[in-house]
């Protein structure tokens, strides 16, 4: 849209026809496969490829989809992949990294795989049931170049387990917090730090915790500052956010 | 109850008539004033009198509710009681001892106040919103004749507010713990000491607290262990609780 | 953290290195084997030791933790263990107890089973469902070394059957009340005792009962004093509690 | 519309023409003021003239509905009425008899007034605070022409209260037991009796009662048999179901 | 209770030991099984004898509840009950009449079961997807004596379907009106008839119904006076009820 | 954005100048006042002016609307207007139309108020409690040019006073159903027309009513065909639909 | 019920006995299976053939249900049917056309299925996991006769998917906009054209979505004009609304 | 606490005394109230004093905590402020700026007020009625020190407010998105940006929003990537996120 005048310009110089002035006014910078219309110029426009979320994704759809965005942006990352889709996508990519933990599928060279990663993203569970987010969130933290410290199953019913890694948290560049049963951890690292803590409830717990609702209440409502949440199980979301922030604080803006 | 074969020997012996031992197997340990049963033997039964819930109590029954039982216990703790319940209960006891933050009003010998409290019961909050929860808390556990410690705006964003009271904390019988918002504080305080944390939900907070439930559920969902929790807002509950566990940790029993 | 002095002292008359002062100011006192920090010195600082929460633990790690803590404590309590978990404990410990009603595994020597309990815990249950509930709490009593009382199939649609077993009820030091439904059986008992109830609601019911969520407010809203509340079906957390309670009866605190 | 085959008998006789006829198929039983159709025919129909819902009616709608019922049934009951909306319709029915705890008005003839109810209704209440609800079902019991019986402040906090009047309640034809906070009064006398008990949640308590939620609950989740549920501080629907069954009782039917 | 005098008489005449009275005044009127307390003196008292809730209960426990309650009743009624289980209290009962819709199981003779019903109780469902409660309802109804209509399909989005059978409905002593999605088939009956509704709501539904939870709130909120509600798919106690209702109307009661 | 190609011409041709097709290209079809952006195209693009939520507006910002929008469209319609809302803008523009029940203001030239309206639209109310809600639809119907149709208080309780109408409703182009309590009045009119029924659940009613959510989930649960929902309360948008159907039949398309 | 008068004549005239005329006063224009009531009037009067909702009929009755409407009305349409209830009907049906993604099954004869439908309506879908609400839609619009176009994978955070095809969604008659997730797509959409827009919330999402409940509240607060709301998943009620407006759009009323 | 070991090389220099050695490690950073316990040193650690949170204050308690506060960092932002807490605080600071539509009061220097803000936060809004809460946001971020860029009114209803000042939103380091009623607002914009967004539901609205639940909600669910939530009407918490990230945009950090 900010190329409106140099278009125009072009028009009336004649070096560009009025129908494919309009044609450009018009395209869509998506591959409309019909069932779906994949975002072919996000990793342009963002510097962050689009991800495929598999789950409920039918099979006859989930290759092509991978398909289409390894040849456009030559790495592809997956999220909520079940172990019979990940079998199905090897058939076609037999170099497919699964890990069936977190759920997650990858596709990438051997040369991106081993670049490090920047800046640094702190990751925190409260328990070992909240591995699953944790890994979803650190495997695409990784995948946009992130580097990534683990902390697990530092939960606030020991606190000692938390404050003897209390030097890694506090030079991380964003925190992303993980916790099930009552959440509460989100709000301990938050009075802890400087930086924007990203809460991810997880669905880990029983009875009163309504399947994440316990955590996201609790992380909704903390007390502390610099904390934002994304929805229950979200690790590929508060992944992305982090992933954004690391990046201002790397490289900056010019603003 | 458990008197009915001394009951029925003396009945046997000729000493009890059957008229009188019908009338005690059925005599009803309260007093019926129609539009209230007061319950005047709950003293002797359980060592703790019975307390007035003042809110929604019409004018017209408060003052006679409460002339029944100070004559009876010759003490009385009434609570949410309203400045105007206070000032209309003044009119008939002038020596009426009321406090507007917790909403406590108290009928007390002047020995009677003056007396120690045995054992330690530690009160904590997470903010300045929860302090009439905490006081309703604190009047009712030195009604009942028990020591408390205040640790007052010790919530979980500055750790080094609680931590700094560590010790006092660790060394009472039984911790209410009292905190609105997210409600994280009661966690925390079941991660560090031995002893039972009755942990009380408060309704400070807005929005996504919904008036206490986010606290309720985070305490409920409690990953630290020794943690049972009462209503929201209910700090007269938690005192009588910590009240019976203190008597049992001070005099214990003889099982 | 009480010794900082005597650690500072002895740094001052330099029988204790910086470094090694700096280290015990440090020092975790947790087994850190990535997936999870195991507190192998709880038992020393709670008289209570780490107890597995076996559901949703990856196989590959449960033996492992069950083994760690085996040596760490002499004894291990496991709860949520499913029938295949017990299995592959069993094929490392042969001499594992499970109990499938309540979904226990104890790891204990003869001599420490057959050690009679302390003081006495009350576990009643409304009615057959609660079963399950209550067996884990009773497990756990016994575990920690508390006397227990069960009372099952009591609740309040006859009373008869509850009225039957008050002796039992009333000596108690501390009552376990297990109901789904409505769980009414908490305020009834509450009004009959003068100790501390602990309510489990539990998920047995269906319809409106909401997975335990009626039970689960009976109970937060008891009429009744001296009554507090733990999560739907954590049967568990209430026996720790009235283990703490029971504890404190038998033993009296220094206050 | 049985009179169908005798009303098409007079239109094949001659005796009424077919424009009448029409008419008397479509007329409506009721009186169109437009703001309010009211249904006139009710008492023919069902013993029970209509009552007025008073709350939120537009004073210029509200004593015309009067006006209206009186005029066509002989008596009017009205329920809601706020004391600005009694004292409105004192200035056109001086007789009018307002009882501003139930919040009810009545409008009736000293002869009926004086007339004795049938059969038995008990009314039960588990404390103080549901004593409007309590009064607003005695007042439409009785304008419905049945005997009541009260029982008030009778909670299961103390059985004693309930049990010393069980003689009372288990005579009755149908039970109202009215309960807020957790409402366990409605299944401790459902398994007390072997009439229907109406269960009326009131919306006493505060916090997790939720408004009388936690109410409604328990008595939708009852474990005794014979309990069914109103709406919550619904004493007037609780009422009108117990004068039907009331009814049937004391005049039993053909069928 | 009501003997305690005679009771008390027959000590003081010598004619009762001491010993014995007490046992009686303790005795209770159940079996206890240990794992159960079977109430086998319910229909002395209530005329309707207990009835077993299978769903959850162990295999262990099953088939010897079963038996106590047919050796003390000569029938047993089964709600909730699985193939399996079916299958499994048939090894032992060789007679037992299993309806796999509805899920009740009977055990009685040939004679009690041509018995005729008494009364009349209407049945009326929404849609077809409400028939196992309806039939839930219906078995429960006869096990007890009571005569039964049944008018199955008659939703209001079809209103003559219902009345073309208003007759039916109008002539019952009392109706059960089962109904899921939003559960409006008892207003509309509620404000047909002048007998008592019972509203059973049902989980038949999806999406914004919330398992029953529309029509459960639908029915607490009729504006047709005379309906009362019971838990969601609770056919069995919607039943219990209109039997309690129907006997009133047939044999009346003497107050 | 469909003239795109005949902008581009013009400036292919030299007629409109880059700078100035840039402006047109970019130029917000709105008025921005800083706190308020006014669509006065609205208009022109729908045939629909832009109405004003008055409920919340600044009194700053509320007379400086009205002003614009009036300047620009010739007419204004604002809902939810309090009286002091309406006395301000009176000051402003004494011939305002105020209606306090339904709290709409209208500004209009007694020309356009006395215009016919066109097709028909029918307006169905439960209760009298229901009106305000039900005068805010027709008074937006009528504002939009279409004719309405009322029939209030005419309940399922009493299908008579539906049924007398039945003609009236079954012979307008889509009705607006209207409804507080159990909102089962929009099922029962489903069943019995052929045109579209926008369902307006209100918040009329009491305890389990929560607000309106009783009657707008069963709205949304219809069993009848052809039932849509806005939200509770919003005879605004009800209105607005039914006239966008209402001049599709009149109109027709030419599709 | 219109042709009253007319009957009343033919009484009156001798032409129609008074038993005939009573019996068709009284007919019901459904056919009764006991287990159902088929509407087999239901064309005639609405134009629109009853639809079979499949999920959970019994086996027995599936097949009788297709038979007798297939007579009546020459096509069926079935919606939720599970792939073995397909298999099923196909076994009486062989030219039963089923597709498994929306669970649709028509039994139609070719012409009618080639014949091409009337006006348009739009199907949008935010994206590919809410393709079998779409289908369900289309599928059901189709066979009632309506043109639609299919818009598919057009969800808000890509806006440039769903500006590129407004051309489309502005031309037809009626919008059906589906979403899972958060929902925005009706209140974009409803910003953009001037004709109903009927939101079908679906249940694709997980964590704080709770099962479609997210994008069901946001439908029904849109602060676009013009959106109404179905139940979640509900495609068929959609589509049956939008195929009433699109029908007036293209036959318009006469009043 | 990273100062430990230069701490311990001081005692064993004897350069600090062992008890000035404990009083450091132990001292808390914090003053103690006794109603409260300031954090004096969070500006020091964090970079962002601590702000007060007036709501519910005691007036004893707030102009104590301001001029506490102000003594120490020089300068306090209080949020929340009601109209007579400003007026209490102006009899201490006549200097106090008090903005009542978002509720802040300010305490800064001249000169501090002057200075311009670094970085760019866009604040973008729904609607005019969150106004309030986007101010409360804009004028945290400016007492942080962060420049703001505000984009009122632009919701979703008509996309073309929005899109018009698609610029200024894209060249911000971090957006702000305040909306209520549906809140599609954030996911449109986590569309077209590639930086973080802040969301911030507010209660604006009615009915089925539940006062911010239903924006909440869709927030949560955001179809967008990049979008976190902070708890309804939070506008203060959002800012404070919003400045660390702008922060480290501007600044960068060295990891």
């Amino acid at each position: 849209m900010q190329d409106v005048e140099a278009l125009l310009t072009a028009v009336k110089n004649g070096t560009l026809s009025v129908a494919d002035a309009a044609l450009q006014l018009k395209a869509a910078p998506f591959l409309d496969l019909g069932f779906a219309k994949l975002d072919l110029h996000r990793k342009l426009r963002t510097g962050m490829a689009e991800v495929v979320f598999c789950q409920g994704k039918d099979d006859r759809f989930l290759t092509e989809i991978f398909r289409r965005l390894y040849a456009a942006n030559g790495e592809v990352l997956g999220t909520r992949c079940s172990p019979s889709q990940a079998e199905l996508l090897k058939q076609t990519f037999p170099e497919l990294d699964y890990d069936s933990l977190s759920g997650t599928v990858l596709l990438q060279s051997v040369e991106r795989k081993a670049r490090e990663g920047v800046g640094c993203i702190a990751i925190v569970t409260a328990g070992t049931a909240d591995l699953k987010v944790a890994e979803e969130a650190a495997r695409t933290c990784e995948f946009f170049g992130s580097r990534t410290v683990k902390i697990y199953d530092a939960g606030v019913s020991g606190l000692h387990r938390l404050l003897s890694r209390l030097t890694d948290i506090q030079s991380a560049n964003v925190i992303i917090a993980v916790a099930g049963m009552e959440g509460a951890l989100a709000s301990v690292i938050g009075g802890l730090v400087s930086v924007p803590v990203i809460a991810v409830p997880t669905s880990a717990g029983y009875g009163a915790n309504f399947k994440g609702l316990a955590a996201l209440l609790t992380m909704l409502n903390s007390c502390s500052n610099g904390v934002s949440t994304v929805n229950i199980d979200n690790g590929y979301g508060a992944a992305y956010i982090a992933v954004q922030i690391n990046r201002l604080a790397v490289k900056g803006r010019v603003n």
